[in-house]
């Protein structure tokens, strides 16, 4: 851990500093956490009233944020990665990754690995895999025979990659994580399940990350294909022959059936569920929890099960909210309209 | 890859041609994907519109099929089954896997090994495992010691397989699943929680197949059992003492609770969630994310969080669409009953 | 497997017994499976009505059962408990752990291992890893650098414990979970997502239980905690930087978002999702399936999506029941207001 003045800080991530520079920074926090000494930050417009009561010693804020305070502030365009930066700088990742092949790892036939590739303990790679330059693999990941895998990727400990996988380079795939297990794919013959061949690959492309205990299967033919800059969170399932565009972000515990195509720029909150056969257009975003049963056009935001467009969605909760008085209300005025009409007639 | 004429295609899949038999296929793909050259097929009737614009050289189509077309068509009782066969004959599945026992294996005392058994690199048996003939262990699988298997069965990496589980004949296990795991109890003594032994097994029957990324938990005493032929999907939870019947389903992210019994042909679409103690019926379906709170009986199909049967939850939902309108009209017609008996009175 | 008198069992649980005490018990069963031979136990009133229909010999029952009976009963507080007494004791749990260190392990520098430690085969421990006297790593399993482990603590096969976590005594984690995986946080620059770098820990105190294919990240900074006795069930995800309070209870496939608070004695149960940066009280009860969108106050019982408490959301469900009849009677009602309107006017 280091300390940093103000001065430094602000220089670091190419800030405007407000307030004292020689004011020394001894820690990093979030707003609610910061002790004195710490320097925090403020990205979400909604957690500005948590300023005045923060122990924080600075805060980087937005260029935009309008709030006063008496507290020293760095102005940044991007609050979250200026603060990415600091805490990088005071606390280095000093996270030690395998050097080199490690005796115990199996290394399989005709396996080529390019310069600087490490291999860590109890690891398995298969014949005829192709791994880039600077790429490690860690303890106990196994990788299927015939899987290219590019430069500078990051496998963490007891990932599985099946064969014929192809993966691209700078792509960090968390542990427990499974790519290119079988699709789930069955015919019924005369009352049991029969097994369909599934004799397709799966191909990761450039930049994407991938969580842990995350399963991806392969097609049944063909490719299951994640695209360049893709994030995928912890337990996901992605289903054989889906694709996933550039750039999209997956949440938790989310899951995509069979051949379902989603978009670029999309966000899939956790633990949503989109049906096999559907497509999801480009900068959609599908709330927590939603269920979608059909294909979704471009620049559309949906939530609830079964998944519609958050304006309509937010009018069904509501009423939601109102229906037990309704329904007494609704009761009442039967009853008035009844008596009424035979007073009346 | 092969290339076939029509004409050995039909014959291949005993169907029957309608078009040039002649005609070469070089690939095989999805009705959406194919390109020129390529056979595909039509299982689903609801992707019938979809021929027309197909880049298909031929389609294999339901005898029961009625739609007209130009393209050549194979008429077969099972397309999906029949195109498998055309792809396994295209595509050799060329998967290669371990032969004999690897070197750095651990193998414990007292294990029996049939016929033609492979043990993959860095795999664990433990004390008096029996492994049938033909089953292969692939690299870092675990098995725990007193755990029977049975033959031509497929155990793939990384796979834990905890102590005295009894797995069947042709079982297919994906990696990172977990079998045995101790069931999730606890009793509450003076404030926290103590654990209850789980000294019971799994049974997984012949003709299982289970995803990757699955946890099924050990018996508190007695069996979890999963019976005969039944497919179970990547990210399942099953817990301890569930019973699941022969050739049911199970998609992905779907969890069952403790002690419920789950029927034969049974279907659980993804991400749905059985509470314990409770029974499925043969034959039920249910939804996705749907949550099953109570007993089902059989040939039922039930949807939604309560779950409840298909055709009344059906017009709950559409309900739910007209909601918001529905409770402006009403307040309106509240309004004009109260105005026009002040008016009348 | 022993038999034992029911005085032998009166007496080995502390109990009260009401019949025979030479009746000889053979097995140990569920109240619905139990055959001729066995005791039962009885915890939950709700299953009072099978008593007439079980096969057993002998019930263990809590002090405050009323209804009456034929059947040998042996009275105690907590018949979970005492029930879980009698099961150890007829079935001793002969699980097998490894004892030494296994040659095939490896085991990194400055590695400090307290007495009796076990280290299974293939497991991999890294550098300046410290591990308290009694705590057993079996076959396959990954402890990180730098990570601290307490006495007594199982870790099952195939677990990932990365970096510098801190795992307390007594601890069990069941196989295939990933602890310390980088928390999901990137930043949008130019259209691509950023990594935020994740340099926080995972902390988890003594006595907690983990499931198997869990994921727990680790912070962004600072540590995710998981605090003393809390207890976690299979396929869990535990997102960056959360807090989970003492002896709660997080039942399967549930979901925290980053940096939410969750209280103790709280029950999450299955399949639940909590967003992310709020705080769930102590003693709260979170439905199955629920969708807990802001904080909750302490001793609430909520469920639904979104969430809701209990008792307004029951009413909720019961209204949607009603909804498809009540459109008709409203549209009704609206034709005979209009109706009798136009005739009176």
């Amino acid at each position: 851990m280091k300390t940093l003045t103000l001065e430094e800080i602000s220089r670091l991530v190419d800030g405007k500093l407000e307030g004292d520079p020689s004011v020394v920074i001894k820690g990093a926090s979030g707003i609610k956490e910061a002790q004195e000494g710490d320097i925090t930050f403020l990205a979400n417009p909604k957690y500005e009233p948590l300023i005045d009561g923060s122990m924080a010693s600075a805060i980087i804020a937005s260029n935009a944020m309008q709030r006063a305070t008496t507290k020293p502030l760095i102005r940044v365009e991007n609050p979250s990665l200026a603060f990415s930066k600091v805490v990088s700088h005071m606390f280095p990742d000093d996270k030690k990754f395998p050097k080199g092949i490690h005796t115990s790892a199996v290394i399989g036939q005709n396996v080529k690995l390019g310069k600087d590739v490490a291999v860590g303990p109890q690891a398995v790679i298969e014949d005829d895999v192709e791994i880039g330059d600077k790429t490690v693999i860690c303890a106990g990941a196994f990788i299927g025979h015939a899987t290219k895998i590019g430069d500078a990727t990051l496998i963490y400990q007891n990932v599985t990659i099946r064969e014929k996988a192809q993966i691209g380079s700078r792509v960090i795939i968390h542990s427990g994580t499974v790519i290119g297990s079988d699709g789930f794919g069955f015919t019924k013959v005369n009352g049991t399940y029969q097994k369909i061949p599934q004799t397709g690959i799966v191909v990761v492309e450039d930049d994407v990350e991938i969580g842990a205990c995350v399963a991806i299967d392969r097609a049944r033919f063909g490719r299951t294909l994640i695209k360049r800059g893709t994030k995928i969170d912890n337990l996901v399932q992605i289903a054989h022959n889906v694709i996933v565009g550039e750039n999209s972000i997956i949440i938790a515990q989310t899951g995509i059936s069979g051949s379902s195509v989603i978009g670029k720029n999309v966000i899939l909150a956790g633990q949503c569920g989109i049906v096999g056969h559907v497509e999801i257009g480009d900068n959609v975003i599908v709330g927590a929890q939603a269920g979608v049963t059909k294909s979704v056009p471009k620049n559309t935001f949906i939530v609830g099960s079964p998944a519609r467009p958050h304006n309509i969605a937010k009018k069904i909760i509501a009423a939601w909210e109102k229906l037990p008085q309704f329904l007494k209300e609704f009761a009442e005025l039967k009853e008035e309209v009844k008596n009424w009409k035979s007073k009346k007639q």
